[in-house]
């Protein structure tokens, strides 16, 4: 065999055809056929042994090209912290049953995407572009418009444009829940650890939290609203602010699940006793949140719905052509054990 | 207008030329041509018309099929659990600087890939693939070697194939660094909460452990070394056994964090304080062990690492041919406050 193999020994640059593969694993060329198409009828031995010489020759099926399935791009800001699985899982979900796959693609900022994530996705020629935690650039909805790759931004950063379809949940809803939570169990002094003010969902659920303040008639201290950047979501520092205070409060709304941990630690660090001392509610209902020590009593957040979702937008984007649109999923307070009557 | 729309009803099923294009947004071919192709020069008004006129008239460039970017399958049983996320962050890392995509694909079962999830992948004509946690059918090996996809396997749950391809880490050493880290601390009665032991990655943990005792002369107690489903894993339920027996364990070496979280929350409940009643040392290190109450010491298992090996190994069997092995990570102890001397 070893001259028939010198005779390709450039194989790897030129076309191999199936009957010289077929000659060098001494089968015939029905045989190697079969191996190539995974039809039955095959030893493992000789099938083993005719894979072996396709692959080292580099033979590749003809005209498989045409039959390329395209895939989704899931393009994050960062894939930090617990929340991306949630939704990388719901886009997977609906993507499979609709024989699309998902590409997790990092943009490298946070909620605000820059232009040099969008060429590596469009070279991939995607069957669409679904953007977490961020607005789209006027210049990146104007290159996939003119390739006809639909849209949709999920838990939009800011403000989207009446002409991005979004997919977002309620975050008023989840802070007025939360708040009202904490005042029906007859909490008056309520903190807030909340993320930047620059994203339009942390406006919304301190919005919540002071109408339902409102609604019941008892006055916001804005010393107990805290904002805080990102990078220092999960340290104890705003905890241990709050509650280092003369007059503490006796709960505290935090708007993540990390940071409600965060809040934990400060006040474990301080002989707080969680929810003796102090009642806390979290926002997200990542999975970690029922393994903390008490488990927490948070919103919940539907990631994996606002992923399906967002899926099947671009499906229906697809098939329907152009239609913007927002979509806003419920948000539901997860009783847990961090919370408990104001002693 | 009106009319000139009419003719073209039915363009979503007929190829439109860019000149058509052009004349339906009343611009000249080369500026249609130039917001096709992003090229400056177009005010953001005549883009906008012209970018809405080719997705309505469903415009492809002609010949892109050609410039299609392929994409790396990262295939995991489930997308459970925090560590998935790891492992795709390291792999979306180092595919993005190769510009290659990282296509997330669940295959539905845990450990042990089934037949279903290898036809879309194959339809995707992937440049690679990485099987998470699971080891690789002969048959998905045929199919994937006959189509000259490269494939390696990460964490394999068995022992892979000599001619398979794989990245784990050193999960014997893990065990040891664990035990002796508590054995240091003048422990000598410490219990064991792992996962099923069909799992390679979970008996090489156990015999660290193992080792660990034989090497200070201690005797492993039975009775403390509890091998679980992964179904229970968050359940306390292990830890409430270990922990309400008549001579307890003053350790517990758990083999993940979720298992040592849900210990913690077992000793909670029966008012035993960590560290100063108990010491627990978990295993992966995946980011919400730091923000556990108290912040959870464990065995660091670099996932992030291993899919970024996985991802290089793929580009090295694309450039280099065929060629197995097995790669391991090593392991590190992180010390946090969940572990202190005996009392």
């Amino acid at each position: 065999m070893s001259d028939v193999t010198s005779n390709y020994s450039d194989a790897g640059r030129r076309p191999v055809t199936l009957d010289v593969v077929a000659r060098e694993a001494a089968v015939s060329l029905a045989t190697a056929s079969k191996v190539l198409n995974d039809k039955p009828g095959v030893s493992p031995q000789t099938r083993e042994r005719v894979a072996e010489v396709l692959q080292r020759r580099g033979y590749t099926k003809r005209g498989t090209a045409q039959t390329y399935a395209p895939a989704i791009e899931l393009v994050f800001g960062a894939l930090d912290g617990a929340w991306p699985i949630e939704l990388i899982r719901g886009a997977v979900q609906v993507a499979s049953e609709n024989g699309l796959g998902i590409v997790v693609t990092e943009s490298g900022r946070e909620h605000a995407a820059g232009p040099e994530w969008i060429g590596p996705v469009l070279q991939r020629q995607p069957a669409g572009v679904i953007l977490v935690a961020s607005d789209l650039a006027t210049d990146a909805k104007y290159q996939l418009r003119s390739r006809n790759i639909p849209f949709v931004v999920v838990d939009p950063a800011g403000d989207p444009a009446d002409d991005v379809p979004s997919v977002g949940s309620t975050n008023w809803a989840g802070g007025i829940q939360a708040t009202r939570h904490l005042i029906e169990l007859g909490h008056t002094r309520i903190g807030v650890i909340a993320g930047p003010e620059s994203l339009l969902a942390t406006r919304a659920r301190i919005a919540g939290f002071r109408s339902a303040m409102d609604e019941a008639g008892l006055a916001v201290d804005e010393n107990l609203v805290l904002r805080r950047a990102f990078e220092d979501e999960a340290s104890p520092a705003a905890g241990m602010h709050l509650l280092s205070l003369e007059n503490r409060p006796t709960a505290i709304f935090a708007t993540s699940d990390v940071k409600a941990l965060a809040t934990y630690e400060a006040a474990r660090t301080l002989g707080i006793s969680i929810p003796t001392d102090l009642s806390i509610v979290g926002y997200d209902d990542l999975q970690f949140a029922r393994w903390a020590g008490p488990p927490l009593t948070t919103i919940r957040q539907p990631l994996f719905e606002m992923a399906q979702s967002a899926v099947r937008l671009i499906i229906a984007l697809r098939s329907e052509g152009r239609q913007a649109g927002r979509v806003e999923l419920a948000t539901s307070l997860v009783l847990r054990s961090s919370t408990q009557a104001r002693p």
